[in-house]
C-alpha cells in the first residue's frame, strides 16, 4: 500500500500511497513527545488509538461537512489521506483557558472564555512555534485574506462539532490544534491528525484529564486514558 | 500649574494639572530603560529633548486630523495632556524588519513589508509585554471590536503621516509604538509620547540609528542624536 518514506514527523511517518500519486498514507507512531520535543517516551500501542481515535473523528466531521485529507483506516496504525500542501500554522481553539495562555497572558486556569479563543502558531521548531497575529500570518503563509478568514471560521464549526461530539461521551472539549493543508486543486482542507495528542479532554464527572497533559505532567497512564477515549467513542456509534 | 504626583513611569511623571480637573502634566525625566527596565541610565537634557520633539509632533498630528491627548507645552520638561483611561496595548506598527520580530519570526533584518505591519502587546510588565492577537485584546480591554479596528485604522493613519514628516527630514520611520487612551466622553484618542525613545528612526543619507537603540545597543550618543533630531525638526517649520 505504501512506496516510499517522505518525512518521519515526531508522532506520525508519512509515505507515498502506491495507489493513486496524491495520496499518502500516514503512520501512526507509538512515540510521545512534549514541550518541543524535549521530553519523549514511547508507548507501545499509542500509533493504534490514534490511528483509531482520528479515524472515528474524520469520517464525524465528514458528516457535518467539514471536508478534510480524510480518505480511510487501513490497519492498526495507518490511515489514507489525500497529500495536501500544509500550510504552516497552528491553529489552536480554546474553548476553557489552561495551558500555555495562563502563564503567557494570565488568564485563570480553568475559567471558560466568553467566546471560543482561536490563535495562531506558526509552524516553525526553530523559532519554538512561535504566537502570531493576522498579519503576520499573511505574511508567512501564501493565504489570501478571505482564506485566512475561512480557516477561522472552520475552525470554530470544527470545535462545534467536536464539543457535541465529545459531550456524548462525557468529556468537556478544553482546547485543540488543527492543521490545514491546500489540495492539488488549491482546496484547504483539515489535514494532520485530531487525537487526545491534539486535543485537551477533561471528563465531566471526575474533572480528571484523559489527553496528552497525563504525559506532560507525569500524572497518569496514556495508554488507559487513550484506551478508554476509544472505548467511549466505539461505545456510542 | 501640577497638583499631586499620580504617577511615576521609567520615562515620565504624571501629574494632576491645577487648572482643570480633566487635564494632567506629564513631565519627561531623564531616564533612559531598555530590556523591560533591566538596563537603565539618566541623560541629562533628555527629558527636555523628548519633551519638545513630542510637543512638534502631536501637534503636527492634530493638522492631519488625528486627534491626541496634547494640549500644549508648559516648559522644558512639561506638557499639558487630557487625561485619558490608557488602554492596556502597545500598539506597534512595522515599516521594516528589526528588532524583536526578527529574532521572534525570523523575518530577515532591514528588509521592508509589503504592508505596514501592527502588532499588539498586552501592557503588562509582570507578563513582559507579551505579544497578542485581537480575540486576546478584546478579552484583556474594553475594547469593542469596532473600537479595535478603529485604533488600527488610526495606527496606520499615523504611519502615513508621520513617514512623511520624518522623511521630510531626512529619517526613515522604521517602526514604533503608540498607547491610545479614553477621555472621559469615551472617545479614544491617541495618548503618550511619540519621540525617539518609542520610533526607531534611520538618517535617510548614512543609515545611521537615530534613536533608543543607540542606548540599547551601546553604539552611539543619545542626547547628540536626539538634539539632532530636534534641530531638524525645528529647521522644517
Ligand atoms: N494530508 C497531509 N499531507 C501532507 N502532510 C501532512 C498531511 N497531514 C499531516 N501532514 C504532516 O505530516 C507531518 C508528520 O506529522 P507529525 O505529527 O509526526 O509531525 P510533527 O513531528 O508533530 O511535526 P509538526 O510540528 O510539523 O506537526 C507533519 O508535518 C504534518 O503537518
Ligand atoms: N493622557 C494620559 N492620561 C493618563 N495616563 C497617561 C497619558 N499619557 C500617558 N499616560 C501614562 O503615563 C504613564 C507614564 O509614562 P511612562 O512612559 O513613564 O510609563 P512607563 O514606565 O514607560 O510604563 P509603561 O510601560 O506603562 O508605558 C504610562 O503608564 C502612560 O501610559
Ligand atoms: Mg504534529
Ligand atoms: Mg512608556
Amino acid at each position: 500500500m505504501k512506496a516510499e518514506l517522505l518525512y518521519e514527523g515526531k508522532a506520525k511517518k508519512v509515505y507515498r500511497a502506491e495507489t493513486a500519486s496524491n495520496q499518502l498514507v500516514l503512520s501512526y507512531k507509538n512515540d510521545a513527545t512534549a514541550f518541543n520535543g524535549k521530553k519523549k517516551e514511547s508507548f507501545k500501542g499509542k500509533g493504534r488509538l490514534n490511528n483509531e481515535i482520528s479515524a472515528r473523528i474524520f469520517p464525524y466531521l465528514q458528516q457535518n461537512r467539514i471536508p478534510s485529507h480524510f480518505i480511510e483506516r487501513l490497519n492498526e496504525t495507518e490511515q489514507l489521506v489525500y497529500e495536501t500542501e500544509i500550510i504552516p500554522l497552528e491553529v489552536v481553539v480554546r474553548n476553557v483557558a489552561t495551558g500555555s495562555i495562563v502563564k503567557r497572558l494570565g488568564f485563570q486556569e480553568k475559567v471558560a472564555f466568553r467566546a471560543p479563543l482561536i490563535e495562531l502558531f506558526l509552524k516553525n521548531d526553530d523559532l519554538d512555534d512561535p504566537l502570531i497575529n493576522d498579519d503576520h500570518a499573511l505574511l508567512l503563509t501564501d493565504l489570501s485574506y478571505a482564506e485566512l478568514n475561512e480557516i477561522k471560521a472552520k475552525a470554530l464549526e470544527i470545535n462545534t462539532a467536536l464539543l457535541e461530539l465529545f459531550e456524548s461521551i462525557d468529556l468537556d472539549l478544553i482546547d485543540f490544534k488543527l492543521e490545514f493543508g491546500r489540495l492539488v486543486d488549491g482546496t484547504i482542507v483539515l489535514s494532520d491528525e485530531i487525537s487526545p495528542d491534539t486535543c485537551r479532554l477533561w471528563d465531566r464527572q471526575s474533572g480528571e484529564k484523559m489527553d496528552k497533559d497525563v504525559f506532560r505532567q507525569g500524572t497518569g497512564d496514556l495508554l488507559k486514558v487513550y484506551e478508554e477515549i476509544l472505548q467511549r467513542l466505539e461505545a456510542r456509534s
